[in-house]
Protein backbone atom coordinates (compact mmCIF):
# COMPACT_ATOMS: atom_id res chain seq x y z
CA UNK A 1 0.00 0.00 0.00
CA UNK A 2 2.89 2.63 0.69
CA UNK A 3 4.73 2.23 -2.03
CA UNK A 4 7.38 5.01 -1.03
CA UNK A 5 8.29 2.82 1.66
CA UNK A 6 9.49 -0.41 -1.39
CA UNK A 7 12.94 -1.26 -1.58
CA UNK A 8 13.55 1.16 -4.56
CA UNK A 9 12.85 4.06 -1.98
CA UNK A 10 15.80 6.25 -1.18
CA UNK A 11 17.47 4.90 1.75
CA UNK A 12 18.76 8.52 2.18
CA UNK A 13 19.37 9.62 5.93
CA UNK A 14 19.88 12.92 7.10
CA UNK A 15 20.73 12.75 11.20
CA UNK A 16 20.08 15.85 13.61
CA UNK A 17 21.37 15.80 17.28
CA UNK A 18 19.38 17.51 19.42
CA UNK A 19 19.40 17.78 23.26
CA UNK A 20 16.96 17.96 25.64
CA UNK A 21 16.13 21.04 27.66
CA UNK A 22 13.95 21.61 30.44
CA UNK A 23 11.60 23.76 27.99
CA UNK A 24 11.44 20.71 26.06
CA UNK A 25 9.86 18.53 29.01
CA UNK A 26 6.66 18.40 30.81
CA UNK A 27 5.44 18.05 34.24
CA UNK A 28 5.02 14.49 33.72
CA UNK A 29 9.09 14.44 33.45
CA UNK A 30 8.95 13.36 29.52
CA UNK A 31 9.19 15.90 26.61
CA UNK A 32 6.05 17.11 25.44
CA UNK A 33 3.93 15.18 22.58
CA UNK A 34 4.11 18.23 20.57
CA UNK A 35 7.61 19.19 20.66
CA UNK A 36 8.70 16.43 18.98
CA UNK A 37 7.18 18.36 15.90
CA UNK A 38 9.61 20.95 16.84
CA UNK A 39 12.72 18.86 16.29
CA UNK A 40 11.27 17.05 13.18
CA UNK A 41 11.46 20.46 11.62
CA UNK A 42 14.35 21.26 12.77
CA UNK A 43 15.54 18.48 10.84
CA UNK A 44 13.98 19.16 7.60
CA UNK A 45 15.33 22.69 7.81
CA UNK A 46 18.39 21.43 8.13
CA UNK A 47 18.08 18.32 5.29
CA UNK A 48 16.97 21.22 3.12
CA UNK A 49 19.32 23.69 3.58
CA UNK A 50 22.50 20.42 2.84
CA UNK A 51 20.57 20.25 -0.52
CA UNK A 52 20.84 23.94 -1.16
CA UNK A 53 17.34 24.65 -0.04
CA UNK A 54 17.41 27.54 2.28
CA UNK A 55 13.70 28.52 3.07
CA UNK A 56 13.79 32.25 3.72
CA UNK A 57 15.37 32.78 0.15
CA UNK A 58 13.14 30.13 -1.38
CA UNK A 59 10.43 32.32 -0.02
CA UNK A 60 11.66 35.64 -1.22
CA UNK A 61 12.79 34.49 -4.79
CA UNK A 62 9.83 32.41 -5.44
CA UNK A 63 6.72 33.39 -2.98
CA UNK A 64 6.70 29.98 -2.24
CA UNK A 65 6.68 27.73 0.81
CA UNK A 66 6.64 24.40 2.11
CA UNK A 67 4.32 22.96 4.66
CA UNK A 68 2.70 20.24 6.40
CA UNK A 69 -0.39 18.82 5.09
CA UNK A 70 -0.54 15.38 7.07
CA UNK A 71 1.14 13.88 9.76
CA UNK A 72 1.29 10.47 11.16
CA UNK A 73 3.17 10.09 14.66
CA UNK A 74 3.95 6.91 16.87
CA UNK A 75 5.41 7.29 20.47
CA UNK A 76 6.90 4.72 20.93
CA UNK A 77 8.93 5.70 24.03
CA UNK A 78 9.02 9.25 26.11
CA UNK A 79 12.28 11.09 26.01
CA UNK A 80 13.39 13.06 29.29
CA UNK A 81 15.61 16.10 30.18
CA UNK A 82 19.04 16.03 28.97
CA UNK A 83 18.99 13.26 26.83
CA UNK A 84 20.87 13.57 23.78
CA UNK A 85 18.79 12.45 20.89
CA UNK A 86 18.57 11.99 17.05
CA UNK A 87 16.45 13.06 14.39
CA UNK A 88 17.09 10.69 11.26
CA UNK A 89 14.81 11.89 8.25
CA UNK A 90 14.62 10.95 4.94
CA UNK A 91 12.82 11.27 1.70
CA UNK A 92 10.46 9.09 0.61
CA UNK A 93 9.33 10.50 -2.87
CA UNK A 94 9.36 14.24 -4.31
CA UNK A 95 6.64 14.34 -6.21
CA UNK A 96 6.05 17.97 -8.31
CA UNK A 97 4.30 19.86 -5.34
CA UNK A 98 4.66 17.99 -2.35
CA UNK A 99 7.33 15.70 -0.77
CA UNK A 100 6.61 12.11 1.46
CA UNK A 101 9.31 12.24 4.58
CA UNK A 102 10.03 9.51 7.47
CA UNK A 103 11.43 11.08 10.33
CA UNK A 104 12.82 8.88 13.75
CA UNK A 105 13.98 10.17 16.91
CA UNK A 106 16.21 8.27 18.22
CA UNK A 107 17.85 7.82 21.78
CA UNK A 108 21.27 5.70 21.23
CA UNK A 109 19.37 2.49 18.36
CA UNK A 110 16.35 2.94 20.33
CA UNK A 111 13.37 4.92 18.06
CA UNK A 112 11.10 7.01 20.58
CA UNK A 113 9.21 8.58 18.36
CA UNK A 114 8.50 8.10 14.27
CA UNK A 115 6.58 10.51 11.93
CA UNK A 116 5.46 9.86 8.41
CA UNK A 117 4.67 13.41 6.76
CA UNK A 118 3.53 14.79 3.61
CA UNK A 119 4.74 18.36 2.38
CA UNK A 120 3.54 20.43 0.42
CA UNK A 121 4.21 24.11 -1.31
CA UNK A 122 1.84 27.23 -0.75
CA UNK A 123 1.90 30.71 -2.12
CA UNK A 124 1.35 32.95 0.58
CA UNK A 125 -2.21 33.32 -0.46
CA UNK A 126 -2.41 29.71 0.84
CA UNK A 127 -3.02 28.18 -2.88
CA UNK A 128 -0.87 24.97 -3.75
CA UNK A 129 1.50 25.92 -5.59
CA UNK A 130 4.59 23.57 -7.81
CA UNK A 131 7.53 22.98 -6.25
CA UNK A 132 9.85 25.26 -7.85
CA UNK A 133 12.40 23.92 -10.31
CA UNK A 134 15.63 24.26 -8.75
CA UNK A 135 14.15 22.56 -5.57
CA UNK A 136 12.94 20.25 -6.98
CA UNK A 137 16.32 18.90 -8.40
CA UNK A 138 18.03 19.76 -5.23
CA UNK A 139 15.87 17.29 -3.05
CA UNK A 140 16.10 14.73 -6.26
CA UNK A 141 19.75 15.10 -6.40
CA UNK A 142 19.57 14.85 -2.71
CA UNK A 143 17.68 11.35 -2.31
CA UNK A 144 19.90 9.97 -5.83
CA UNK A 145 23.42 11.32 -4.41
CA UNK A 146 22.31 8.37 -1.36
CA UNK A 147 21.16 5.65 -3.66
CA UNK A 148 24.55 5.98 -5.13
CA UNK A 149 26.06 5.48 -1.50
CA UNK B 1 -12.92 1.01 7.67
CA UNK B 2 -12.53 2.69 10.84
CA UNK B 3 -15.19 0.97 13.05
CA UNK B 4 -15.02 3.23 15.36
CA UNK B 5 -16.65 5.76 13.14
CA UNK B 6 -19.58 3.37 12.87
CA UNK B 7 -22.71 4.81 13.75
CA UNK B 8 -22.59 3.28 17.21
CA UNK B 9 -19.94 5.52 18.37
CA UNK B 10 -20.70 8.10 20.47
CA UNK B 11 -21.19 11.80 18.83
CA UNK B 12 -20.20 13.55 22.32
CA UNK B 13 -18.51 16.88 21.26
CA UNK B 14 -16.81 18.70 23.75
CA UNK B 15 -15.77 22.21 22.48
CA UNK B 16 -13.16 24.69 23.37
CA UNK B 17 -12.90 28.38 22.29
CA UNK B 18 -9.16 28.82 21.92
CA UNK B 19 -7.63 32.57 20.33
CA UNK B 20 -4.81 32.50 18.65
CA UNK B 21 -2.32 34.90 20.75
CA UNK B 22 1.61 36.10 18.88
CA UNK B 23 2.85 33.01 21.00
CA UNK B 24 0.96 30.34 18.59
CA UNK B 25 1.89 31.94 15.26
CA UNK B 26 4.97 31.59 12.91
CA UNK B 27 6.64 33.73 10.45
CA UNK B 28 4.80 32.29 7.50
CA UNK B 29 1.89 34.56 9.17
CA UNK B 30 0.16 31.27 10.56
CA UNK B 31 -0.25 28.91 13.31
CA UNK B 32 2.83 27.12 13.70
CA UNK B 33 1.56 23.16 13.12
CA UNK B 34 3.07 21.81 16.14
CA UNK B 35 0.59 24.36 18.43
CA UNK B 36 -2.30 22.24 17.61
CA UNK B 37 -1.30 19.71 19.19
CA UNK B 38 -1.11 22.38 22.52
CA UNK B 39 -4.57 23.40 21.51
CA UNK B 40 -6.00 19.52 21.54
CA UNK B 41 -4.15 18.37 24.65
CA UNK B 42 -5.71 21.80 26.24
CA UNK B 43 -9.36 20.62 24.71
CA UNK B 44 -9.00 16.89 26.08
CA UNK B 45 -8.15 18.39 29.74
CA UNK B 46 -11.01 20.20 29.51
CA UNK B 47 -13.01 17.53 28.53
CA UNK B 48 -11.25 14.75 31.22
CA UNK B 49 -11.80 17.51 34.06
CA UNK B 50 -15.73 17.78 32.83
CA UNK B 51 -16.15 13.95 33.15
CA UNK B 52 -15.17 14.69 36.86
CA UNK B 53 -11.30 13.57 35.80
CA UNK B 54 -8.25 15.61 36.77
CA UNK B 55 -5.36 14.51 35.44
CA UNK B 56 -3.16 16.02 38.81
CA UNK B 57 -5.49 14.00 41.13
CA UNK B 58 -5.50 10.99 39.01
CA UNK B 59 -1.55 10.88 39.18
CA UNK B 60 -1.59 11.59 42.81
CA UNK B 61 -3.94 9.35 44.01
CA UNK B 62 -3.46 5.83 41.43
CA UNK B 63 0.32 6.90 39.83
CA UNK B 64 -1.20 6.68 36.36
CA UNK B 65 -1.23 9.17 33.68
CA UNK B 66 -2.24 9.47 30.15
CA UNK B 67 -0.46 9.49 27.07
CA UNK B 68 -0.84 10.36 23.52
CA UNK B 69 0.48 6.90 21.99
CA UNK B 70 -0.39 7.79 18.07
CA UNK B 71 -1.55 10.87 16.40
CA UNK B 72 -2.69 11.33 12.75
CA UNK B 73 -3.14 14.75 11.79
CA UNK B 74 -4.32 16.50 8.98
CA UNK B 75 -3.69 20.43 8.19
CA UNK B 76 -6.63 21.42 5.88
CA UNK B 77 -6.17 25.27 5.97
CA UNK B 78 -4.32 27.25 7.76
CA UNK B 79 -5.24 29.62 11.33
CA UNK B 80 -3.88 32.78 11.82
CA UNK B 81 -3.38 35.65 14.37
CA UNK B 82 -6.47 36.46 16.17
CA UNK B 83 -8.64 33.96 14.99
CA UNK B 84 -11.12 32.35 17.34
CA UNK B 85 -11.13 29.08 16.71
CA UNK B 86 -12.85 25.73 18.39
CA UNK B 87 -11.35 22.54 19.47
CA UNK B 88 -14.18 19.76 18.95
CA UNK B 89 -13.42 17.03 20.68
CA UNK B 90 -15.40 13.35 20.83
CA UNK B 91 -14.31 9.80 22.20
CA UNK B 92 -14.91 7.15 19.44
CA UNK B 93 -13.66 4.76 21.67
CA UNK B 94 -13.16 3.79 25.89
CA UNK B 95 -11.35 0.75 26.33
CA UNK B 96 -9.64 -0.72 28.93
CA UNK B 97 -6.18 0.31 28.72
CA UNK B 98 -6.53 3.27 26.07
CA UNK B 99 -9.23 5.57 24.13
CA UNK B 100 -9.48 6.90 20.68
CA UNK B 101 -9.94 10.23 20.18
CA UNK B 102 -10.75 12.71 17.71
CA UNK B 103 -10.25 16.44 17.56
CA UNK B 104 -10.97 18.60 15.03
CA UNK B 105 -9.97 22.35 15.02
CA UNK B 106 -12.39 24.68 13.39
CA UNK B 107 -13.10 28.31 12.86
CA UNK B 108 -16.72 29.50 12.15
CA UNK B 109 -17.64 26.42 9.96
CA UNK B 110 -15.04 25.43 8.75
CA UNK B 111 -12.28 22.80 9.84
CA UNK B 112 -8.70 23.67 9.77
CA UNK B 113 -7.13 20.59 11.60
CA UNK B 114 -8.07 16.86 11.76
CA UNK B 115 -6.65 14.88 14.82
CA UNK B 116 -7.43 11.24 15.34
CA UNK B 117 -5.37 9.99 18.50
CA UNK B 118 -5.15 6.66 20.48
CA UNK B 119 -4.10 7.76 24.55
CA UNK B 120 -2.92 4.90 26.98
CA UNK B 121 -2.34 4.99 30.52
CA UNK B 122 0.87 4.71 32.06
CA UNK B 123 2.67 4.02 35.37
CA UNK B 124 5.65 6.51 35.83
CA UNK B 125 7.61 3.30 35.07
CA UNK B 126 6.26 3.89 31.40
CA UNK B 127 4.59 0.67 32.05
CA UNK B 128 0.98 0.60 29.89
CA UNK B 129 -1.33 1.00 32.62
CA UNK B 130 -5.35 -0.49 33.06
CA UNK B 131 -7.72 2.50 33.40
CA UNK B 132 -8.46 3.44 37.06
CA UNK B 133 -12.22 2.15 37.03
CA UNK B 134 -13.40 5.39 38.22
CA UNK B 135 -12.05 7.04 35.59
CA UNK B 136 -13.20 4.29 32.35
CA UNK B 137 -16.90 4.88 34.20
CA UNK B 138 -16.45 8.29 34.19
CA UNK B 139 -15.52 8.50 30.19
CA UNK B 140 -18.05 6.08 29.85
CA UNK B 141 -20.68 8.09 31.02
CA UNK B 142 -19.39 11.12 28.80
CA UNK B 143 -20.23 9.05 26.42
CA UNK B 144 -23.38 7.70 26.72
CA UNK B 145 -25.01 10.79 28.40
CA UNK B 146 -24.54 12.37 24.86
CA UNK B 147 -25.89 8.82 23.42
CA UNK B 148 -29.20 9.68 25.33
CA UNK B 149 -29.34 13.53 24.02
CA UNK C 1 12.31 56.57 42.42
CA UNK C 2 9.93 54.68 39.51
CA UNK C 3 7.81 57.65 39.15
CA UNK C 4 5.28 56.00 37.35
CA UNK C 5 4.55 53.96 40.10
CA UNK C 6 3.54 57.43 41.94
CA UNK C 7 -0.02 58.31 42.90
CA UNK C 8 -0.76 59.95 39.68
CA UNK C 9 -0.53 56.62 38.13
CA UNK C 10 -3.37 54.96 36.78
CA UNK C 11 -4.69 51.64 38.30
CA UNK C 12 -6.79 50.15 35.82
CA UNK C 13 -6.71 46.57 36.51
CA UNK C 14 -7.22 44.17 33.25
CA UNK C 15 -7.72 40.77 34.44
CA UNK C 16 -7.44 37.52 32.25
CA UNK C 17 -7.95 34.15 33.76
CA UNK C 18 -5.35 31.46 32.80
CA UNK C 19 -5.35 27.98 32.88
CA UNK C 20 -1.82 25.51 33.66
CA UNK C 21 -1.74 22.83 31.05
CA UNK C 22 1.22 20.30 30.41
CA UNK C 23 2.43 22.72 27.64
CA UNK C 24 3.21 25.16 30.40
CA UNK C 25 5.13 22.99 32.46
CA UNK C 26 8.33 21.49 32.74
CA UNK C 27 10.46 18.39 34.36
CA UNK C 28 11.20 20.83 37.54
CA UNK C 29 6.66 20.16 37.88
CA UNK C 30 6.17 23.95 37.79
CA UNK C 31 5.48 26.55 34.70
CA UNK C 32 8.78 27.16 32.37
CA UNK C 33 10.14 30.16 33.26
CA UNK C 34 9.83 31.62 29.80
CA UNK C 35 5.87 31.25 29.40
CA UNK C 36 4.86 33.63 32.20
CA UNK C 37 6.30 36.20 28.92
CA UNK C 38 3.29 33.78 27.11
CA UNK C 39 0.67 34.57 29.40
CA UNK C 40 2.03 38.16 29.71
CA UNK C 41 1.22 38.76 26.43
CA UNK C 42 -2.07 37.41 26.10
CA UNK C 43 -3.37 39.27 28.67
CA UNK C 44 -1.62 42.49 27.21
CA UNK C 45 -3.89 41.28 23.62
CA UNK C 46 -6.77 41.28 25.38
CA UNK C 47 -6.91 44.59 27.34
CA UNK C 48 -5.54 46.19 23.95
CA UNK C 49 -8.61 44.49 22.36
CA UNK C 50 -10.80 45.69 24.92
CA UNK C 51 -9.65 49.15 24.35
CA UNK C 52 -10.72 49.12 21.10
CA UNK C 53 -7.03 47.92 18.93
CA UNK C 54 -6.99 45.10 17.24
CA UNK C 55 -2.95 44.15 16.91
CA UNK C 56 -3.89 42.72 13.18
CA UNK C 57 -5.71 45.64 12.17
CA UNK C 58 -3.69 48.04 13.70
CA UNK C 59 -0.82 46.44 11.36
CA UNK C 60 -2.85 46.26 8.09
CA UNK C 61 -3.78 49.71 8.52
CA UNK C 62 -0.88 51.74 9.80
CA UNK C 63 2.56 49.05 9.18
CA UNK C 64 2.94 49.97 13.20
CA UNK C 65 3.45 47.49 15.71
CA UNK C 66 3.63 47.03 19.52
CA UNK C 67 6.94 45.40 20.33
CA UNK C 68 8.50 45.00 23.59
CA UNK C 69 12.32 47.19 24.20
CA UNK C 70 12.32 45.66 27.91
CA UNK C 71 11.29 43.62 30.96
CA UNK C 72 11.74 43.01 34.25
CA UNK C 73 10.66 39.97 36.11
CA UNK C 74 10.70 38.84 39.18
CA UNK C 75 9.65 34.95 39.82
CA UNK C 76 8.31 34.95 43.79
CA UNK C 77 6.54 31.43 43.69
CA UNK C 78 5.93 28.84 40.97
CA UNK C 79 3.06 28.10 39.66
CA UNK C 80 1.97 24.25 39.02
CA UNK C 81 -0.18 21.90 36.38
CA UNK C 82 -4.28 22.38 36.77
CA UNK C 83 -3.83 25.99 38.50
CA UNK C 84 -5.64 28.58 37.90
CA UNK C 85 -4.16 32.03 37.10
CA UNK C 86 -4.71 35.25 37.08
CA UNK C 87 -2.84 37.56 34.78
CA UNK C 88 -3.33 41.33 36.34
CA UNK C 89 -2.40 44.04 33.72
CA UNK C 90 -2.61 47.97 34.58
CA UNK C 91 -0.86 50.52 32.22
CA UNK C 92 1.65 53.06 33.74
CA UNK C 93 2.15 55.47 31.32
CA UNK C 94 1.08 56.03 27.43
CA UNK C 95 3.84 58.19 26.10
CA UNK C 96 3.76 58.97 22.23
CA UNK C 97 5.86 56.16 21.02
CA UNK C 98 5.69 53.76 23.99
CA UNK C 99 3.93 52.76 27.13
CA UNK C 100 4.98 50.76 30.48
CA UNK C 101 2.61 48.47 31.75
CA UNK C 102 2.62 46.19 34.94
CA UNK C 103 1.66 42.66 35.04
CA UNK C 104 1.11 40.18 38.03
CA UNK C 105 0.29 36.46 37.80
CA UNK C 106 -1.98 35.76 40.55
CA UNK C 107 -3.23 32.74 41.67
CA UNK C 108 -5.50 33.72 44.31
CA UNK C 109 -3.96 36.70 46.51
CA UNK C 110 -0.66 35.40 45.76
CA UNK C 111 1.32 37.26 43.51
CA UNK C 112 3.95 34.65 41.85
CA UNK C 113 5.14 36.66 38.98
CA UNK C 114 5.46 40.61 38.38
CA UNK C 115 6.25 42.23 34.93
CA UNK C 116 7.43 45.69 34.35
CA UNK C 117 7.95 46.42 30.77
CA UNK C 118 8.32 48.66 28.57
CA UNK C 119 6.49 48.48 24.67
CA UNK C 120 7.43 50.85 21.81
CA UNK C 121 5.67 51.04 18.30
CA UNK C 122 7.88 49.75 15.42
CA UNK C 123 7.67 49.92 11.62
CA UNK C 124 8.06 46.78 9.95
CA UNK C 125 11.67 48.31 9.00
CA UNK C 126 12.14 47.57 12.40
CA UNK C 127 12.95 51.53 13.36
CA UNK C 128 10.77 53.48 16.46
CA UNK C 129 7.45 54.96 15.03
CA UNK C 130 4.95 57.20 16.43
CA UNK C 131 1.77 55.41 18.21
CA UNK C 132 -1.04 56.08 15.87
CA UNK C 133 -3.45 58.69 17.69
CA UNK C 134 -6.15 56.55 17.68
CA UNK C 135 -4.46 54.29 19.52
CA UNK C 136 -2.72 56.74 21.95
CA UNK C 137 -6.29 58.32 22.87
CA UNK C 138 -7.48 54.81 23.14
CA UNK C 139 -5.14 53.46 25.69
CA UNK C 140 -5.20 56.61 27.62
CA UNK C 141 -8.98 56.85 27.74
CA UNK C 142 -8.39 53.17 29.30
CA UNK C 143 -6.13 54.96 31.63
CA UNK C 144 -9.05 58.13 32.61
CA UNK C 145 -11.90 55.46 32.82
CA UNK C 146 -9.99 53.72 34.95
CA UNK C 147 -9.18 56.68 37.18
CA UNK C 148 -12.25 58.05 37.10
CA UNK C 149 -13.85 54.98 38.49
CA UNK D 1 25.83 50.73 41.30
CA UNK D 2 26.24 46.95 39.95
CA UNK D 3 29.21 45.70 41.13
CA UNK D 4 29.19 42.56 40.17
CA UNK D 5 30.36 44.39 36.78
CA UNK D 6 33.36 45.65 38.20
CA UNK D 7 36.78 44.55 36.76
CA UNK D 8 37.02 41.95 39.45
CA UNK D 9 34.75 39.85 37.95
CA UNK D 10 34.83 36.94 35.80
CA UNK D 11 35.03 37.74 32.04
CA UNK D 12 34.44 33.94 31.67
CA UNK D 13 31.87 33.72 28.35
CA UNK D 14 30.69 30.67 27.23
CA UNK D 15 28.75 30.91 23.63
CA UNK D 16 26.44 28.42 22.41
CA UNK D 17 25.45 29.25 18.81
CA UNK D 18 21.78 29.16 18.33
CA UNK D 19 19.92 28.76 14.92
CA UNK D 20 16.47 30.52 14.56
CA UNK D 21 13.92 27.80 13.31
CA UNK D 22 10.12 28.60 12.69
CA UNK D 23 9.03 27.74 16.09
CA UNK D 24 11.07 30.35 17.39
CA UNK D 25 9.45 33.18 15.01
CA UNK D 26 6.10 34.51 15.22
CA UNK D 27 3.70 36.56 12.49
CA UNK D 28 6.01 39.32 13.04
CA UNK D 29 8.24 37.56 11.18
CA UNK D 30 11.14 38.06 14.23
CA UNK D 31 11.86 35.57 16.98
CA UNK D 32 8.76 35.67 19.73
CA UNK D 33 10.12 37.28 22.88
CA UNK D 34 9.86 34.81 25.23
CA UNK D 35 11.67 32.54 22.81
CA UNK D 36 15.16 34.30 24.07
CA UNK D 37 14.16 32.88 27.38
CA UNK D 38 14.31 29.65 26.38
CA UNK D 39 17.38 30.37 24.20
CA UNK D 40 19.25 31.25 27.56
CA UNK D 41 18.80 28.64 29.24
CA UNK D 42 19.73 26.39 26.65
CA UNK D 43 23.52 28.39 27.47
CA UNK D 44 23.42 27.97 31.06
CA UNK D 45 22.80 24.43 30.71
CA UNK D 46 25.36 23.77 28.42
CA UNK D 47 27.82 25.78 30.86
CA UNK D 48 26.85 23.96 33.62
CA UNK D 49 27.60 20.78 31.83
CA UNK D 50 31.21 22.55 30.70
CA UNK D 51 31.74 23.04 34.79
CA UNK D 52 31.08 19.35 35.22
CA UNK D 53 27.43 20.17 36.45
CA UNK D 54 24.94 18.04 35.18
CA UNK D 55 21.12 19.55 35.92
CA UNK D 56 19.83 15.83 36.32
CA UNK D 57 22.54 13.94 38.33
CA UNK D 58 21.78 17.52 40.93
CA UNK D 59 18.80 17.31 41.07
CA UNK D 60 18.80 13.29 41.79
CA UNK D 61 22.04 13.16 43.84
CA UNK D 62 20.93 16.29 46.21
CA UNK D 63 17.22 17.19 45.42
CA UNK D 64 18.44 20.82 44.70
CA UNK D 65 17.43 22.90 41.64
CA UNK D 66 18.52 26.05 40.16
CA UNK D 67 15.36 28.27 38.92
CA UNK D 68 15.59 31.66 38.09
CA UNK D 69 14.98 34.57 40.93
CA UNK D 70 14.90 37.58 38.60
CA UNK D 71 15.54 38.61 35.21
CA UNK D 72 15.91 41.59 33.46
CA UNK D 73 15.96 42.08 29.66
CA UNK D 74 16.34 44.00 27.20
CA UNK D 75 15.30 43.81 23.64
CA UNK D 76 17.75 45.66 21.15
CA UNK D 77 17.79 44.17 17.76
CA UNK D 78 15.05 41.59 16.52
CA UNK D 79 16.04 37.84 15.19
CA UNK D 80 14.61 36.70 12.10
CA UNK D 81 13.97 33.22 10.52
CA UNK D 82 17.45 31.19 9.22
CA UNK D 83 19.59 33.52 11.74
CA UNK D 84 22.56 31.95 13.16
CA UNK D 85 22.54 33.60 16.52
CA UNK D 86 25.02 33.21 19.39
CA UNK D 87 24.48 33.56 23.00
CA UNK D 88 27.19 34.55 25.46
CA UNK D 89 26.79 33.76 29.05
CA UNK D 90 29.19 34.60 32.23
CA UNK D 91 28.60 34.54 35.61
CA UNK D 92 29.08 37.26 37.77
CA UNK D 93 28.98 36.16 40.71
CA UNK D 94 28.44 32.97 42.54
CA UNK D 95 27.18 33.01 46.17
CA UNK D 96 26.51 30.19 49.02
CA UNK D 97 22.60 30.02 47.49
CA UNK D 98 22.77 32.25 44.01
CA UNK D 99 24.27 32.86 41.30
CA UNK D 100 24.62 36.29 39.21
CA UNK D 101 24.54 35.84 35.52
CA UNK D 102 24.70 37.70 32.33
CA UNK D 103 23.60 36.49 28.74
CA UNK D 104 24.00 38.06 25.49
CA UNK D 105 22.71 36.62 22.86
CA UNK D 106 24.58 37.93 19.48
CA UNK D 107 24.67 38.35 15.83
CA UNK D 108 27.92 38.59 14.45
CA UNK D 109 29.16 41.51 16.73
CA UNK D 110 25.67 42.73 16.88
CA UNK D 111 23.69 42.42 20.34
CA UNK D 112 20.28 41.80 19.78
CA UNK D 113 19.17 40.93 23.48
CA UNK D 114 20.78 41.45 26.78
CA UNK D 115 19.64 39.45 29.77
CA UNK D 116 20.83 39.83 33.71
CA UNK D 117 19.54 37.10 35.75
CA UNK D 118 20.29 36.30 39.64
CA UNK D 119 19.43 32.61 39.73
CA UNK D 120 19.28 30.60 43.07
CA UNK D 121 18.92 27.00 44.59
CA UNK D 122 15.51 25.63 45.25
CA UNK D 123 14.50 21.97 46.82
CA UNK D 124 11.15 20.31 45.13
CA UNK D 125 9.25 21.73 48.05
CA UNK D 126 10.04 25.39 46.90
CA UNK D 127 12.06 26.30 49.58
CA UNK D 128 15.82 27.93 49.30
CA UNK D 129 18.70 26.01 49.28
CA UNK D 130 22.26 26.50 49.99
CA UNK D 131 24.24 25.39 46.61
CA UNK D 132 25.99 22.24 47.14
CA UNK D 133 29.77 22.38 48.01
CA UNK D 134 30.97 20.57 44.24
CA UNK D 135 28.53 23.14 42.53
CA UNK D 136 29.60 25.87 43.83
CA UNK D 137 33.82 24.61 43.99
CA UNK D 138 32.75 23.65 39.95
CA UNK D 139 31.40 27.43 38.83
CA UNK D 140 34.13 29.26 40.75
CA UNK D 141 36.45 27.42 39.45
CA UNK D 142 34.77 28.14 36.34
CA UNK D 143 35.45 32.07 36.77
CA UNK D 144 39.01 31.41 37.83
CA UNK D 145 40.12 29.63 34.88
CA UNK D 146 38.63 32.19 32.98
CA UNK D 147 40.23 34.95 34.99
CA UNK D 148 43.59 33.25 35.00
CA UNK D 149 43.44 32.84 30.89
Amino acid sequence: MRSEESPSVSDYVHVLPIRVYYEDTDAAGIVYYANYLRYAERARTEMLRLAGVDQTTLWCRTGVRFAVRSCAIDYLAPAVLDDTLEVHSRLLRVGGASIRAEQVVRRDHMALVRLKLRIACFRETGQPARMPAEVRAALTSLQQSELRA
